[in-house]
């Protein structure tokens, strides 16, 4: 039997705003990423969400950014390290009062935007953040995309990994993301993103921006709640995997991570 | 033996912002009351609280208030009690990841300016933020001045309750404090303040505005570290305590509190 | 002829999240109503609103808040009143800078949520605000809701004054709103809007929550940006003016305002 | 006869914190580069500026920075340069706003930290921010070091440019600015920064960190408000430029700047 997360980013609102049909993605995905009030998020919205979590029984992960609302977390700043692992810790600590209160365990954890780009290209920053991570808590799962440097330090420091695919994303050769800039490199239309899906379910394969079929180890499938027909999209991405033999959706924290 | 701890408010900076002498005040009292970044404070900061709470061996709390950083948390607000329930959980989350990450732990909790002042009035206030102290973590001392809303919710709700000697206000008869807006509510000068406490420390009682002397039961003196002479004050204080034959500084988890 | 003013509170999105439609609104009405970045608005939504105002010839007006993002400033804070009257002038200022940016007129102004609440039902308050909105701009037009204390203090003052209909909301019989909390505060439902608004176009009447009609002498009609079916419901009142014989819209800088 | 400028950055606070003396300061220098509420500065503090630059009759200045009160300004942000360009406005607007209120003209403006550091580098960042000030206001000073970016475009745009001389730093033979990070870059202690500056007064050189002695054409001297022992250091610099003969200290406004 092959297992397989879904998971996305929710809880991405601030006071009166909303960004994703959270709701609904709460019932169709098996983790959720929880926006910490850095770059999104607030007390209100992160009570509310962990409280969905725990009723669809689903993995509660805390998603890690800048301190940046104005720009959602997606804009780069040059912060020392010691500085952002506290803001890490912080985030993280925030996140998991409200998981005490609701007596629902804290899974997972991955960077947002800016901040997840700079630790996936650089060591220098990923091992002191992941360090951070780990003294708070050394049993939470590190969500990232593969061969990056978060899963490298993530694996030096025998934390817990989960790979995630990006479902509307396409990869190089080398298994590496393309970059967003580039064309191509983003996969649009319900029906290609379900293909790609379908060829990974079946054949543990994806086709590279190259044109060759490349073999992508993952656990989790993410889904973006923030774009038009979201809700849908993640519904047929849902039953690809329900309607594949030998495919199961599981939270991330109920495979088996580490010892791949 | 009678014990007596002193607390402080601090961590109260922000950025690059500084108020107190932390690092002075910190080698002095016993118990410490950390902003926790909603009306001050940030990461950083209470990281090096807490780091300075370890160090010398005191009470580490969390000095909860409303989302005003430029008010300083003092302005009033008019936010649904709900909402204000998950800004404290959060803020105690928050904290708390810096104590874990510390393995130093956090015991007690106070309410920060106009918050407190809300709380301190109106039970339909103090009893819902007190359960969601609880729901987080049901043996946190509830630090407070005796004889308001907090305090009698507290008791209801049987937590463990240290009533606050505010060594530089003015009390009336029957044991609450006088408004700072009154004439004389503020104590000034170190000789004074010491008399006052002097008087505490051996008779039990303190001399209200009206002239009466009454007794006071309170387990804590709170020190303020934002006035001119603070740590004058504080070490003055703390002499006080050391000469007084019978009395001896203890914080306020290692004094008994329940059963009072 | 008679003129009426259709306005609407505008640029209310923060950042990376948005609320209405203003793109679609601001062809339909004639004076918006531009957030100024203390409850919403950002200084890219406040460049990008004036633009859309200039393009479509409507008048450009500051909406004023409280400092309070998270709470929209929808929550009551107790700031004295001569820091309010300065964040009144930074608000005003802020927005002022992006008018003679595009050299386009800044024609009024009006209070946000709880500061605007707070200031209708106080003289003590509107009328050191009104004088600080002055000494900025004396010719500056304060739009607001008739026979409250802005209205009252704004004459006093010899400001001009241009009120507004609430289209959504019942009034009683003396003429003020009823209080959203009750019963029946709000109008539902697209026809019911419609025909007070023709009732009041051709008769000027209102029919008050105690079943009498009223008069109700105002320059502007507000409309809700941020309700289910607005931009249908603003197309719709826009219509009913526009064939209502002898009634044209008209922007509230282009009426007589003053010596009514 | 040589005229000199004395300028400070101040209004650096935020709500109830403080940074600099800014009374004493303001007697002293002859502009003010104020805060704008981005890095730092909110509405009060920005009001108490103007109305003292006012009172002394200084030059009043718009200092301009990253939307990070939490790092001070002082951390690179990677903000696309339109967006950057509208906060520049927001700023200046802001400020401009109680300069219109006190009735007194806003004549220069800075850029603070960060933003002023990757401006300095980079004129493709320089020559937008710096149209966008002159969109505001053509006839603003631009108060910069000399030879960087920022100058290089004011002088192109037809700018008014103000050279500034940093007082406790030193220069390369080139001119520019040592490395704040390299040895010797900061220069410490008020009688070696007193002679820096009478050297300047008396011959227009400095003595580069090479050894050598270089001319310099600025027309300002930045006075650090921030430091241990800035107002001793700010009245010693303001004494050797009034006992200098033919020097005398003029702010920037009242200097002839175009055409140099």
């Amino acid at each position: 039997m092959r297992y397989i997360d879904l998971n996305a980013d929710l809880g991405e609102g601030f006071g009166d705003y909303r960004i994703a049909d959270d709701a609904s993605l709460m019932s169709i995905i098996s983790s959720a990423n929880i926006a910490c009030g850095f770059h999104a998020g607030d007390a209100s919205i992160m009570a509310a969400s962990v409280a969905r979590a725990k009723q669809h029984g689903i993995d509660l992960g805390a998603h890690v950014g800048f301190p940046d609302l104005l720009g959602f977390g997606r804009r780069r700043m040059q912060i020392d390290t010691a500085t952002l692992a506290q803001y890490v810790i912080y985030q993280l600590g925030a996140l998991a009062g409200f998981a005490r209160v609701a007596d629902y365990p804290l899974t997972h954890m991955s960077f947002h935007g800016a901040l997840g780009n700079m630790a996936a290209e650089d060591e220098g920053l990923a091992m002191p953040l992941l360090r951070a991570v780990q003294s708070f808590d050394p049993n939470l799962i590190i969500s990232t995309t593969a061969g990056n440097a978060v899963e490298h330090c993530a694996r030096e420091l025998k934390m817990k990994v989960a790979c995630t695919l990006l479902a509307d994303r396409a990869y190089h050769a080398n298994g590496m993301l393309v970059n967003r800039a580039l064309p191509g490199a983003v996969i649009h239309g319900a029906e290609q993103i379900s293909a790609r899906i379908r060829q990974w379910l079946t054949e543990g394969t994806l086709t590279s921006i190259e044109g060759e079929k490349i073999p992508l180890n993952v656990s989790s499938i993410l889904l973006h709640g923030d774009t038009e027909g979201a809700v849908a999209l993640a519904k047929r991405i849902r039953a690809e995997i329900e309607q594949t033999p030998g495919c199961e959706i599981r939270a991330m924290s109920r495979q088996l991570l580490r010892d791949e």
